[in-house]
């Protein structure tokens, strides 16, 4: 499958979206983007399993990284894609989360061949399922030389509105014991079903912290996502779990986030299950700054978890600029207004000085 | 399978132990009862299905029903039956559940040959699973004559004493509803689980009725047996079911018990899923009366449900009286100590007027 750089914004998506690609099945779509950036001479290509980077090194004082992920969710009768002219949406899998804005990378590689910094793209895979797949996560072991920038630019899905900074995520599973009995005899055993009550009454009593950190008002949570307990229809459950996501401003640590939620369940057994530490948005550095002057408008929060950590826990500030809705992402109806793809592509290339 | 009702009872259990009879599985062990049953002049011998029936017809004003289900649970590395002659335990499945009342049932039929009241030994399948495959239910059905008497005894094991009546049993569905979000963005949807909070806390304010019937005190309980609720682990839950199991005392109906639940859940969804009604222990009845005079003893209330209630529900008062201790019934390591076989044996045909 090829793909042509030299078309526009939109044409370059579709062949992207339709190349498939969910999670671990990237060999094609890696293959195809390594075979259209291997000719440029401005740039220098390095493939590790199905990452690409290429990057210009022109000795620039200045580095920034724009990456974006190539894979996507499962499919759900949602190929090919399907340009529709009137609402001048482009659907399918993928269009938003996330290849419009890879698309827009690639069209920067292709067209800024004389940069006024130095330029690394990123386009990885594996980003939609565990870590242990992630691309950029492999990088920052293996090559972390080659995400080091002093600005990165993650193209997810954000509105074409730079978002700043995440809030990190941890999950615990808070359990209750009780003993089993036949619920005909059921004074004979400890109900830990019942014992719960108290975990589901404390949630709700939650109240959420809504800090401002460099002018972005962050906003935690904290919800029981599963329950679960339960023998047999005649029997009395020895435990219950009720599995809870707290979603931490980046103004707290990964440790300071667990002290938190085991105080608030003091009492009750729990086991930190998974845990992503948050990301601050850094917009006082100057790349940052910089950045956000040139392309303008509104900056806002990030409240969901993005690769935009893993650059920060590199010591690299990071944003979130691309084109589409993140409300549509892992949706069926997927799509992207191809004005946007068009609008990310024109500041960007603006900011990077070449030609609008 | 030869079954030798001139053996004594023990041996008899044995016997039909070693017959494998899981439920939906019973014709061999069916085949045997029904020939050894066929020889014996003093009794009619009817076949439905798996379910064997026997009687005598000898025109007597009273009748009594005596009966006992073939079927065992799974195989769980539990046969053959094992006789340890030291403990006087008869180990396997089905030693408990029932197939040692099923021997006495077999040699009363074959040694009380002139009773001073008519007999009816019913022997029937599929009692461990859904009420569909219940012998006694589909003779309730087709042949409700043959389960006509004026007192009926339900050899289930209860270490040889009389337990009177049975709870009934019904289960509800309690549901919550939200509206799922990202657990990023918790504050955009409503979390189902932390709704459940009420209902967890309701059941613990439940105090248990237990009411004193024909001298017995029944004990009633309310109790959550299971809980599910949850989407995928960033998302906030939509809903979340806690199915509620209530057995009540047999001087509620079943409406009423129905109708205390949906006052006690008053506000949520309540779902009814399952229900079959008690049974009052008609210890007032002259037959009930006569028997419990006969084999003496203390008489307990049945907490459990068990097929009694098929019986009161055709106005037949019934109880359990059987060998071997309830509460090893399903269990892998099920015995019966075989001086509780000898002794019922012993009991009930004093009572039914043979020699001892």
């Amino acid at each position: 499958m090829h793909l042509d750089l030299t078309a526009d914004a939109v044409t370059l998506t579709q062949q992207l979206v339709d190349i498939e690609s969910v999670s671990r099945d990237e060999q094609a779509i890696a293959d195809a983007v390594e075979a259209a950036l291997t000719p440029l001479e401005h740039l220098t290509v390095i493939r590790r399993g199905n990452t690409v980077v290429a990057r210009t090194e022109l000795g620039h004082a200045e580095r920034v990284v724009i990456a974006g992920h190539l894979d996507t969710v499962p499919l759900n009768d949602n190929l090919p894609s399907r340009l529709d002219e009137a609402t001048g949406l482009l659907h399918g899998l993928g269009t938003c989360d996330m290849k419009g804005g890879d698309a827009v990378i690639l069209r920067l590689a292709q067209t800024i061949t004389r940069p006024d910094r130095d330029l690394t793209f990123i386009l990885y895979e594996g980003e939609e399922i565990d870590t242990e797949f992630n691309g950029l996560h492999h990088l920052s072991q293996s090559d972390p030389e080659l995400m080091t920038a002093d600005f990165a630019i993650l193209m997810e899905p954000s509105n074409g509105v730079v978002e700043a900074g995440c809030q990190g995520t941890l999950r615990v599973d808070v359990r209750t014991t009780g003993e089993r009995a036949h619920s005909a005899r059921s004074w004979k055993g400890v109900n830990a079903i019942h014992k719960a009550a108290e975990i589901l009454a404390r949630l709700n009593t939650y109240e959420a912290r809504r800090p401002v950190i460099d002018g972005l008002e962050y906003h935690e949570g904290l919800n029981a996502v599963f329950v679960r307990g339960g023998v047999a229809g005649n029997v009395l459950p020895d435990e219950c779990v009720v599995e809870v996501n707290f979603r931490f401003a980046p103004d707290r640590s990964e440790e300071e986030a667990e002290a938190f939620v085991r105080d608030f369940f003091d009492g009750f057994e729990v086991t930190l299950t998974d845990m992503a530490p948050g990301a601050l948005p850094g917009l006082d550095r100057p790349a940052a700054k910089a950045f956000i002057d040139a392309v303008g408008g509104e900056v806002n929060p990030k409240f969901g978890w993005t690769d935009v950590a893993r650059f920060t826990a590199l010591g690299v500030p990071a944003v979130n600029f691309g084109p589409g809705d993140p409300m549509l992402a892992h949706k069926q109806e997927e799509h992207v207004p191809v004005d946007q793809i068009r609008s990310c592509e024109r500041a960007l290339t603006q900011w990077l000085g070449g030609a609008s």
